[in-house]
């Protein structure tokens, strides 16, 4: 990034928007699909057949806090977490744009890390910085959309899952959210489960490999595993039974379960973040490499509620909702 | 929309992010392009040839006030600043996502309100509300990005204004500053800029038909027309003569000017947020029907600046630039 124009410790105030989306924009990597990037009104991409497409916020103190995370991470985080749901459509994603909106006394340091961050994220995600927007705000605020492609296979949506499926996961659970239980606690270990809180680590490429071999529904695990699950056992008038032998607990989770007297099975099926795809298949055998099995659909009724662990219903919150209206 | 499920007296905070969604996607308008709307992890929808893509972001005490403008306005606002955008590449606008970041404590009619304004203007400009994010924040903080296509037209870059070329313009210039102006010293009228301020007039359609036409270049005027069209100027190499005699001023304007103290020309040359949309053509007669002709383009040399204003370089801020970082 060429950032000569800018001294990293001045302020986004002495910086100034303009010379602040030059050194943001400037020697981005070429991409086959984009013919136009940023600089003009808008930009152009080619994408073949349907357009996928998402948007997800992140404002600051909510889902990111300036002393936990590096403006890199955050950054990484921002791309992450959109590319998700791309592929918890079945798709790839092309092309994102970013809303970033900040004080005026930011460093314009942080800014331009975070920057990075995104560029770093788009790369390994093979995503093409399109464009964005910058303003004042009082709190850092995020916004990123993702454009992405089926590549001609067809999308996979919540409302595909039917008695008899397989439900399986690629991905991981828990990590993100015990690392917010060991930051929370003022601590910085285990740093894996810390890395995991601040850069979710998304299985690129298996929401396309899921949607090829004919998953019936698919949903990216952002709020909790459970959580999400009701979404697809409502849309789709099921229910899914989840297995807790189906789940390895990993040593770090353990960890963290055991400081901080918790069950690692809460941090695995209520955690979010960690941005894990789950979806169905008609068979076991449907089940592609990389994912593993987790569960099955059984019929829903009355008396049975949408997701049941080893066939009660897990007792605790279910996963986070904005403006704090009720746990599901 | 059917908010029978919230009491238009809660708060975000009792009415809860789900619920929030639930009201605002409730029966939206089916849209021939849109295969899969809000609801799901990503939204997916049919756009003929290339994508063209825009982000804008508008922030609570910075790009409006609650107090000057009602939410309906806002959510139209965003809509059409955003629509503006994909016109200015010459494309026309398929469809939006919008970033709703909030306080808990903002009413829920605020929200209801806003998203009622997003529809509205939606409908008016023919596009597709595809989906969202909704997430708490210290300030009202709207991302909407858009989606849109050339349907085979070649798209309209800032970079293409040839010299001899004619520079046109569609839609209004002024009239929302004039409007900021009014409402800056405490008054409502005239009525008629007051209401440009709070939603702009955006020449939904002109875009394509400039594009249809021909034209070489094409920039949306957000920031002012003397500061938008020097980035056309210094883009394209050239330099933008217009002519004041070519701008009509109109009535309220002229009252505005009057009753402030100020040049109605600076008003029109430098007024910001009237979205209109300026164009250059090979020729007077290349200019098509609903485009007016405001200036020509010359040769850019060392002593001469990218635009001039009746020969001269006017003397006034050119426009305004986020993070206060230096007038152009």
């Amino acid at each position: 990034m060429h950032v000569s124009e800018i001294s990293r410790n001045q302020t986004l105030a002495e910086v100034g928007e303009f010379a602040l989306i030059r050194a943001i924009t400037a020697d981005l990597p070429a991409h086959q699909a984009v013919h136009i990037g940023p600089g003009d009104d808008g930009a152009v991409l080619t994408i073949d057949g349907p357009v996928v497409t998402s948007v997800d916020v992140l404002v600051e103190g909510v889902h990111f806090r300036k002393d936990w995370s590096e403006p890199h991470d955050v950054g990484r985080k921002a791309v992450a977490v959109n590319v998700a749901d791309i592929e918890a459509m079945g798709g790839r994603a092309v092309g994102i744009l970013v809303g970033f909106s900040a004080p005026e006394q930011t460093p314009a340091s942080w800014a331009l890390e975070f920057a990075a961050g995104v560029r770093a994220e788009c790369a390994n995600a093979g995503v093409a910085l399109l464009g964005g927007d910058v303003t004042r705000a009082r709190d850092i605020t995020i916004s990123v959309t993702v454009l992405g492609t089926t590549d001609g296979l067809p999308t996979v949506r919540r409302d595909g899952a039917r008695v008899g499926d397989v439900v399986a996961m690629a991905g991981r659970a828990g990590w993100a959210a015990a690392g917010l239980a060991v930051l929370g606690r003022g601590f910085r270990s285990p740093r894996l489960v810390v890395e995991a809180q601040r850069v979710p680590q998304v299985p690129y490429g298996a929401g396309a490999v899921a949607a090829a071999a004919g998953a019936t529904s698919m949903i990216d695990i952002s709020d909790g595993l459970l959580g999400d699950l009701t979404h697809v056992a409502d849309a789709s008038g099921v229910t899914i039974e989840l297995s807790t032998s189906a789940f390895e607990v990993p040593e770090p989770l353990r960890a963290v379960a055991a400081a901080t007297g918790s069950d690692p099975y809460s941090l695995i099926l209520t955690g979010g973040e960690d941005h894990a795809l789950v979806a169905t298949f008609a068979s076991a055998d449907r089940m592609p490499a990389g994912w593993r099995l987790i569960g099955s659909v059984v019929e829903r009724s009355p008396d049975r509620p949408p997701v049941l662990v080893d066939g009660s219903v897990w007792e605790a919150p279910a996963g986070f909702q904005h403006f704090g209206g009720g746990r599901r």
